[in-house]
This record gives C-alpha cells, sequence and structure tokens, in this order.
C-alpha cells in the first residue's frame, strides 16, 4: 500500500452493483464524484483499486444517474469477489502504474521474438487479473497464425503452468486426452476414463462446461454424478479408481486460459500457439505424461482440411518432445455429429447405453471412444500396436468399463439417473431419400433454443446419420424440452429452416 | 427487420441505465430473463438490439440484481442514444449474423496485405458501432508497426473519409496544419490560423479537446469563444474571415478516428499507417490542398528519435502523393513545454499575449507559431523560400493576425476574456542553479489534479526553461484552482516529487 499524499480526500465506500462483467473486472463511479473530478478519470478508464487488504486494476463505467451515490464506488460480481469485500468497506483509487508486460506485447505487435522472462511476465500479469480485454486481445492477435515459434511456445505453457494449481502422482505413467474443436454429441471421454481405469492405468481427467456449444463432457457428467471436485479429491478419486470424471473449473489448472479462451472466441482468432499452450499446460498440470490429441477434420469443424491438421500435429509433436510429454494425434471425421443425443442429459444416456452394452447404442460413439481409449493404451504399452481398439472394445463388452464408470461416479458422490424431459417434438420424414448433409451449426443451435445445456434434459436426438436412406413419415429427430415455451421457440426455429437435414 | 418466428416471446422494455460506457455499446439483462436464457446469452455476449426505428450490436452485462426487471432490457448511455429510444420502448434481441469484414482482420492478423474492398468493409463496420472493442484492439495490433503498406494506408485514409462529413470549397487552396503528440503549451495553431487568413489564404482548422493532457486546442479557445460550430457555420466563417477555430467533435470528419484512437491509447500500441490515415483522413475531410505536420522529437515526446522522425515523414509524403494532397513535415524540438501556461485560460492568455505583442509574450510559443505558419505561406507561394518565417513574424507585429483572431472569434460568438481562477501556489526555488530537467509528465499530472481541462482557468504557469539560471527564493512556478480541495491536492503531489524540475 502506497501513503500517497492526498490520499484521505478520496476514500470511497465499497458497494456491490450485482452486474457480472464475466472476467472484465468493472468499477461504477458517478461522473460528479470528487475522484472522478480531481484524476481525471473518465469511462474505460484503467483504475487502481486498493483496500486494505487487496488491490486490482479495473475499467471505469462511469455512473450519471442514481445508481450511485458521490462517495460510493461500485464493483462488478468478479471485482467484487476478487477484492473480498464487504458492503460499505473503504477503498482508495488512483491510477494504476503502466503495465511492464505491455511492452513486450508491443514488441510481439512489431514481430520480436519473445524470451522466457518476457512471457512469464505476460501471463503473471493476465493471472493477476492486470489485463483489460483490449489488452488481452491485442495479445491473442500479436501471437496469431504462427507467430510464437516452438521456444515461445515451450515458454508460454510452462508460464501457464507456473501460475496455477497442479497435481502430483507416484506413478510413473498419467494419461490423458483432449478433442480440439468439439463436435456436437461428440462425448468419448467418460468412456474413455473408465476403459483406462479398467486397464490398469490412471486417468485424472478433468474437463470444462459448454460455452457456446449445447453441452460440455462436464454438463454430461453433471446429470450422472457430482463433478465439483478439489484437487484432493481428484487424488483420493483417482488413485482408488484410475481415473476421475471432474469439473475443471473447481480446480484452477491454467487460469490464464479461461481468461484468453473468452476473447479468443470474440475475436474467432485462432493462434495455434496458443491453443497449444493451452491444452498442453492443463495437461501438465493435471500431471500427464500420455496424451491423446484428437483432431476432427471436416467442412464445418474447427480444423477444416488435412494440411491444417497435419501442420497443427508437427508443431503439437515438436512442443510436447521439448516439455516431456509423450503425444499422439489422432486425426478423425469430423463430418457429422456423433451418437445420438445432443444436450446434457441426452449424450449421458448415450454414454450409459455404450458402457451397458444396450442394443441401441450407438456404434459411432462407441468406435470413437475406443479409437481413443486403443491408442491411448498402445502409448502406454498396455496393448501391441495395431491392438489397442480390440483391447478397448474388450473392456467395454467384458462390462469392465461400466464396472469402473459405476466405482468412480460412487467415489465421486453417487451415480444418479439422467433427468428425462417432459416435452417433445417429432420431425417426421417429408419424403424418401438419402440423407447427404447435416448441418452440425444449426443443430447445436435448435438444442440451445430448447433449453440446453441450462435444462439439463433439453436438447436434440438425432437418427439420421449421412448415407442413410429414409423413408417418408419415418421420425429423423426428436427435440426435447423441460417447458413448452422452449419447446416452441425450437420448433419455430426448426421449421423456419429447412436445411436442416438434406435429403437427395 | 426480420421476422424471425418466436420473436413475440423476447420482447422487452427498454430502459436507460444511466451508465456512461463510451463508445462499447452496452445493455444489461437479468440473469434470470427468458432471453438470456432461451437465446443463451451470458456475460459479455454480443447482442443484436432492434426496435421498429433502428438496429445496434452491443455487448451485454448480466445483472443479477433488482436494478432491472425480468422483462426490462438496460442500456448505456451510448446505446440508448444510437438507438434513439424512449423510456419503456419496446426492443427484440437476437445473436447477430457473424461480421464477414472481422475474416479481413483475421486475414490480416495472418500477414495478408488487404485490398480497397476489404478495407472500406471494415471501416463500414467500425462506423456503424458493430465493432467491439476486443476487435478494435485487434484491428489496432494486425496493423501495427509498419504492416500496413503504403497502398493500404491510402485506402484505409479514403475509407475513413468516405463514412464520415465533408466540407467543399470554391478556393483552389486550403491550408491546414497537425502536430504529432503535443507537448505541454503548445498551442500555435490560434496564432497560425489568423496569420494565414492575414496573409490571404484559407485555413477551416477543427481541433480536438484534451483526452489525457491538461488542454486541447478546442478546450483552449473555448475560454476564447464559442467552438461549437455546424458544418454551415464553419463554411460561412471561413468564407468571410478566412479560417476558423472550431471543435472537432460538432462536425463528423472522421467519426471511425475517434473509435481506434481510445483503444490504440489503452494499448499503447501506435500504428504508423493508422496514425497517417488518422491524420490525412481529417485533412482530406476538411478539404485541405497543403498541409504542414509538425512532429516534436524528444525524450519524452511520442516520436523519440530522428530515426523515427525520417520513417514517419518519409511515410507521410508518399502517403499524401497519392491523395494528391501536398505535405511539408517539420520536425521540431520536443523536449521541454512551450509558452508559460499550461490548461486552458492559461494557454489562452499566452496566445493573447502573442497576438497582442505584449512585453511578457513568450518568445518560444511565438517563434514555433511563426515557423509552422512560414512553411505553409511558403507552400502556397504566399512568401519566398527561406522568407516565410520573417513574414509570419511581420504578421503578428503588425497587429493583422490579431485583427483577424478577433474577427474570428467574433464571426463564431464572441470574443471573451479566458477565466482567472482564485486559488495559487508558487513553487520557490530551494538554491541557486541552472534548470538542467523538467519532467513534463509530472507537469500535466499537476496541472490536471489542480482541475484542467474541466476547470478551465486551472493549470500551471511555468517560468523556468531549459538552461535558465535561477536563484534562491525566486518562483519556479504557480500552480492555479478554482478551489481549494484541488489545490490542496495538486500541492501535496508536487511536494511528493521531487524531480519535477531538476537544477544542477
Amino acid at each position: 500500500m502506497n501513503n500517497r499524499p492526498g490520499e484521505h480526500l478520496l476514500t470511497l465506500k465499497a458497494r456491490r452493483m450485482g452486474i457480472d462483467t464475466h472476467q472484465e473486472l468493472t468499477i461504477y463511479l458517478r461522473a460528479d464524484s470528487h475522484v472522478c473530478h480531481s484524476e481525471g478519470f473518465s469511462a474505460l478508464s484503467r483504475v487502481q483499486v486498493e483496500s486494505d487488504q487487496q488491490q486490482i486494476i479495473a475499467t471505469l463505467h462511469i455512473v450519471s444517474s442514481e445508481l450511485l451515490h458521490k462517495q460510493e464506488i461500485g464493483f462488478s460480481d468478479s471485482a467484487w469477489q476478487r477484492m473480498g469485500l464487504t458492503e460499505g468497506d473503504h477503498v482508495w483509487t488512483s491510477h494504476p502504474r503502466p503495465l511492464e508486460s505491455l511492452s513486450h506485447i508491443r514488441a510481439k505487435v512489431f514481430g520480436h521474438k519473445l524470451n522466457k522472462e518476457q512471457i512469464t511476465a505476460i501471463v503473471q500479469d493476465i493471472a493477476a487479473g492486470l489485463y483489460a480485454d483490449v489488452h488481452l486481445a491485442a495479445f491473442i492477435s500479436a501471437c496469431g497464425d504462427g507467430k510464437l515459434d516452438c521456444e515461445e511456445i515451450v515458454d508460454l505453457t510452462r508460464a501457464m503452468v507456473g501460475v496455477g494449481s497442479r497435481l502430483h502422482w507416484e506413478q510413473a505413467m498419467i494419461v490423458d486426452k483432449h478433442c480440439v474443436g468439439g463436435l456436437p454429441g461428440n462425448r468419448t471421454t467418460p468412456i474413455v476414463v473408465p476403459i483406462m481405469a479398467a486397464a490398469g492405468l490412471s486417468m485424472p481427467k478433468t474437463s470444462s462446461r459448454a460455452i457456446t456449444s449445447p453441452a460440455g463432457t462436464a454438463d454430461t457428467m453433471e446429470t450422472l454424478t457430482n463433478v465439483r471436485l478439489d484437487l484432493e479429491q481428484i487424488h483420493e478419486v483417482v488413485k482408488n479408481h484410475g481415473g476421475c470424471l471432474a469439473w475443471g473449473g473447481s480446480v484452477r489448472l491454467s487460469p490464464t486460459d479461461d481468461l484468453l479462451i473468452r476473447v479468443e472466441r470474440a475475436l474467432e482468432v485462432d493462434s495455434e500457439g496458443q491453443l497449444i499452450a493451452s491444452v498442453l499446460s492443463k495437461k501438465i498440470a493435471a500431471g500427464a505424461t500420455h496424451v491423446l490429441i484428437d483432431i476432427p477434420v471436416g467442412p464445418t469443424a474447427k480444423v477444416r482440411d488435412q494440411e491444417s491438421a497435419d501442420r497443427l500435429s508437427a508443431l503439437f509433436f515438436s512442443v510436447s518432445e521439448t516439455l516431456g510429454l509423450n503425444v499422439r494425434i489422432m486425426i478423425s471425421d469430423g463430418s457429422q455429429p456423433v451418437g445420438h443425443g445432443i444436450g446434457p442429459a441426452l449424450e449421458a444416456w448415450d454414454i450409459l447405453a455404450v458402457l451397458q452394452n444396450k442394443k441401441n447404442a450407438p456404434e459411432d460413439l462407441k468406435n470413437r471412444a475406443a479409437e481413443v481409449a486403443g491408442a491411448l493404451l498402445e502409448m502406454c504399452k498396455k496393448a501391441d500396436e495395431g491392438k489397442g481398439f480390440d483391447q478397448a472394445i474388450a473392456l467395454i463388452e467384458s462390462g469392465k468399463a461400466w464396472e469402473r464408470f459405476q466405482d468412480i461416479c460412487q467415489a465421486q458422490g453417487g451415480l444418479r439417473q439422467p433427468p428425462v424431459a417432459p416435452y417433445r417434438y417429432n420431425m417426421v420424414c417429408p419424403k424418401d431419400g438419402i440423407v447427404s448433409n447435416i448441418d452440425n451449426r444449426q443443430l447445436a443451435q435448435i438444442a440451445k433454443l430448447a433449453g440446453a445445456p441450462a435444462d439439463l434434459a433439453a436438447g436434440i436426438v438425432i437418427y439420421a446419420k449421412l448415407g442413410d436412406e429414409v423413408y417418408q413419415g419415418e421420425t429423423l429427430l426428436t427435440i426435447h424440452a423441460e417447458s413448452p415455451g422452449e419447446l416452441d421457440y425450437a420448433v419455430a426455429y426448426l421449421k423456419a429452416h429447412t436445411q436442416l437435414i438434406t435429403l437427395s
């Protein structure tokens, strides 16, 4: 805390505004307040705020109405939490010192290579919440499209690991997987983890919730068990049962990554270097030694052609090698949804069907999970080369994976039945034909309009697959919703978009 | 307006929040509102908002408290103004279509050259308010440090002119000037304009207000006359009196520039290409044919060395040539403040002293103004090469410039006396010595703490110049303030910063 002269003039009373600005820390001051006047703060100024305990840099929004008193300072939810305030606490504001690490970002904008110290300084400042979204955007743009070389990606990965929590294991081999750019319904993780556990390996899996999609692995798993585990619980469950299926948000394995991902999405700018650092930093923080990267390739997938997939694979390899991580890449088909269900509970039912060897279990989901698991078994010498897939299938069909899945869920807080939505709408096939195209983006949109992922039971069950012969009157898909209003809304969208499933 | 099915479900009542988020259009919705739920909007989502009349894309902040009802949508001041709403109006929200021009920014991030159509699309979308700050930040970073070539800068300049207002003149020669990166007190414009007018030239000058400095030319001129002129008034005043001194904010000569400048400042990233397009687009929109660019060079100035100044000059020349603009560059000393006053009214008093040939008139300000004016006179063949400076001095000393200045101010709404601040503090010289360094940044900070530019009379009068012999007990500078509280605050800062003026 600095003892700036005149500081006493600027004491303000803290007030929670009840406004969620996500991770962009935001404060609110009256335009006619003494502090705005004397400090020359204006809308969007960066302001340093300190209490007796804490200090942040936040973006200022100016209040021109009676929402605040002149002696008050309002806080967004994220700023309030980071400051750890109580209503009425006294705080002081000042101009923040220039962030030295911004000069490194400028250097990158100017095409210079960054060294380890510079990258570490940037990541530490991001983790400390000192960057506004515009600074993150500049960093992302400056690193876009191969502007980070292998050494910089390695340094970035290490720096991201350095600012987060970390898991340590006694086992020599810890496996993990990651899918680059999800496909609707491609929920292989909850099948792969119990296969690995059944094969005697350890897989401490943390997954994310949906951000723009109708379901994330954490959402799906939450319909089956508790996913909010702390580091100690993850350690315990994995030690006893060979794997876990936890939500990554409860443990801060790579806190800068969450901040960067949100702005990357807004920009729709993918930096290969940051993607690789993002994925590998979480794996290293989780203690992984052997990692399988699944890259679905398809016209509407994140990676659109083989050439891009090859370039990405090569970079993943060289960075992983330097980091001492054993990585294998699987290039897979990204042209259509996987399984039948799209939405948290509906995808959970698919997973249960595969693990329980039900007759209606989706073959494509089962095979994809077995491919991922098989590759991991081969990497860890639990299967001979070329035999991993069959061995993974055997672990599913013998019921061993299902046994392990139940154990893991029990250990996480109990296995439960996914919810079922009461409101349904069947889309009926209008004529005989062959399914020639499925629009993944529109499918995801309908599932979200029906309520997914917030309504866990909502979403779509799709029966048609590319190349299927279908007949007039047959049900192509069913929309599931928890309320009639949401069903109406999803159906209205469905009727307005006739290119959802194309027949030839 | 699209007739999206289900739209009626999402009608919301408009409410002005009384929150100023500057040009970042922001809306507020309750987390538990039907629209957040069904559309899957979350904090910082980009949302399209439409009324019967207007349509914008805004950034969403989520309200978790009783600030709003569930059926209401709150608007920031800028969003409210752009929508032209009345309290209680009905509006609808939806997901915006992806902005095609963002793909051009991605192309630039990936190092591709942009063509005219791509640059025009970006500028039009920025002008239409469709970009969030993070998009502007990505554009600025992608164009940083010479990543725009001469052709791209020309296209950018033309596109920026294309989306703004424009002045047209009958005269063959229209002169203008610009100073790259201001120095405290360097207020030559109000002296140059009447010199040009007295020489029979036309100079329709628009200037900006202070953003981070204690005064802008528009703030200073406002202490002397009305500066809020519309395009027609500018035309009239210049036609009759050869020049004007207006605030650029009342006329939208380059609306995208205002948006970009704010984010550039936050990033502290200067793109030479965008700087040139920014300056020249405003000159072209004002109808200028002959432009003098003043580049102060000094350790604390924007341009720090001769090499950078030379590179910038070369680019200015080649872009101007393609645009058919006659440009001359003046490299000047940027090592210390100009004149005595720092702050709107205090700088106005300096200007009056120069124009009225007062004994106490600051020589440095007079000479700088005459250098700029002289260069313009030479460019326009109103003076022989090398004779411009003397001719400009003669137009000041003969009182002709002062006559023209009075005419211009009368035509703009009347000449008035700048205000005088009642509260003063003298900083006394602690020992005999020679002034070896002056910290411009700290001087500006003290002037702002004293109340400038909002309090027009506030600021600093500095008597010491680099190299001056000074004696113990002599007054080095005087702080001026409109209230005792602000004076206290500025004095406290002054006392805490002993390196403000260094003696050797």
